[in-house]
């Protein structure tokens, strides 16, 4: 059984090892570029664990593995372009470096990579796995467009965020189990088992991200803390803060939503967090998270290995709820 | 064995059957728009067609032919965004009647639905399938990037214009022919002989395409005839032009490439065409649009069936290649 530590380093080698070297270089560069900017593997990594926990052979999941990264990448390069986002991983987006052009296909090219790596799954279970990656690949298109769609509303509800979040992060998570079960010769029950561990854990991880962009340590998270309340951003929080808030608590709120100087950008991160405490959004996120982490063991308790067997993966989704706040 | 006019119908009438009713619409309507602009169909019949030279059970081959269909009306809709062009077909690009972003994200979805129509291909060749289809897709990224690298560049070759025109429309053409042949049962021999007959009709037919822009019947072409000559389009008459022009007609030529008054649109349009015929240029493309045919016919002749059994692909190809001139 490989730690979770020597997953990921076999996952950075191989990724590392892919040659990119090809003509034209202006459709290639690219792609080589969003790769090397790193980035957690998480979906790699939970393949090839998933993988692990029934067989020893976890090389036989890497095609998989490596394919589902490249897709996520790839969503990564084109949603930059449409939130017209500078910086992805504290570099330039690709749109910026090169231009809109040079993304849009080599975000192409690079969808055609993820595929042909899928391609590479084992043959006998390949016509289940494309069609459980071409499902989860289109959900994500749904769940961005959800997304784009929901910063024009005012009126979006709680459930119908998490369902926009479950669509555009927790699905490809959520596949990425399901397909290393698969690979690595689960059951059905099982299997199914595993994607909603992993759906659950895609929740959990999104909404902790959305707390995390307010609450978090601005070194260890690795963007700066309030971008989401300066573009007045519908996460979880701000849902949550605009259906609770009442009286003079509903008048700031609105007065900041509004407020788009830059100027006092300090001033209005100040004011939203502390608008945050007093409505505990905080609190009821932290419950929500902790929901959904429940749901996660819950499902993976079900999975019917060996408990040693499964204290990696354990360690590995702990590690990303841990993230430090 | 289908006639290629009822091979179409059977095409058009999978193609209008396809449900895109699906949620959010903002993602799945421009899909159903850009496939009911219509369109030659060139892909899915040829797919169909190949099939039909090897079984009679040509509806084995439909998943596959829908998805390259499906895949080039994505690489329309993306190539419209980069080239920023305005009209498809007679009807506003997605890019205009929606924006850049739908444009961006439903062309994304859209190569997924072609991919999971490929995955639904006979199950048995499936792999080698698959992995023509996305060695193919990559291709026609390489081509469209070549393309607009093109326009960027004085001294593009002839060599490398029938390189760029082969990537970006050719091989699509090609793979269809033998996919097509794969799932009828053709052997490895009959199936190469397809492709490269795909291959030469597709130079053929985009090289007839340049030289329809200029002397084509616009009500027959389908758009304002001389576009290519008023955007400085390189394509194989003006790098052919370019290369032969000398003195006076250098100069002309000069002149005009750097003339982009609108309100001269008229006589440039006609100045350069006179170039074209003074140069000999229409000549030149008309016999290399022969000599690729020839290449065409002489793969189809060794591919080893009756030959009253290739009459339909016959006719469908020199149908292609008597467009209305």
């Amino acid at each position: 059984m490989y730690s979770f530590e020597e997953t990921l380093q076999l996952i950075g080698s191989e990724i590392e090892h892919i040659d990119w070297n090809k003509e034209p270089r202006g459709l290639y560069e690219p792609i080589e570029y969003v790769l090397s900017l790193g980035g957690k593997r998480i979906r790699p990594a939970v393949t090839l664990m998933a993988c692990n926990l029934f067989s020893d052979n976890v090389m036989q999941a890497m095609n998989s593995a490596i394919g589902l990264e490249i897709f996520h990448n790839f969503t990564l390069l084109h949603d930059d372009i449409m939130d017209r986002a500078n910086i992805r991983r504290g570099k330039p987006t690709v749109h910026k470096k090169w231009d809109d052009n040079t993304a849009i296909l080599s975000g192409d090219v690079m969808q055609i990579e993820a595929y042909k790596w899928m391609t590479r799954s084992p043959e006998t279970k390949l016509k289940q796995i494309l069609e459980l990656f071409s499902k989860t690949a289109a959900e994500i298109c749904e769940g961005q467009q959800y997304d784009m769609e929901f910063e024009k509303r005012d009126n979006v509800t709680v459930d119908e965020y998490i369902e926009m979040i479950r669509l555009k992060t927790a699905v490809l998570i959520a596949a990425g189990c399901q397909i290393g079960a698969w690979i690595g010769g689960a059951d059905d029950e099982d299997a199914q088992n595993l994607y909603d561990f992993g759906n659950n854990i895609g929740l959990a991880f999104q909404l902790k991200d959305d707390l995390l962009d307010v609450y978090g340590n601005e070194a260890n998270f690795g963007k700066k803390i309030g971008g989401d309340i300066l573009c007045n951003k519908k996460t979880f929080l701000l849902i949550h803060a605009m259906q609770m808030a009442e009286g003079s608590n509903a008048e700031e709120l609105n007065y900041w939503l509004k407020n788009t100087n830059s100027e006092e950008s300090c001033q209005k991160i100040k004011a939203v967090t502390e608008l945050y405490n007093r409505l505990s959004v905080k609190d009821i996120c932290e419950e929500a998270i902790k929901h959904y982490c429940d749901k996660a063991v819950a499902s993976f308790s079900h999975v019917r290995i060996p408990d040693v067997k499964k204290s990696e993966l354990r360690k590995f989704s702990e590690k990303l709820m841990s993230r430090n706040d």
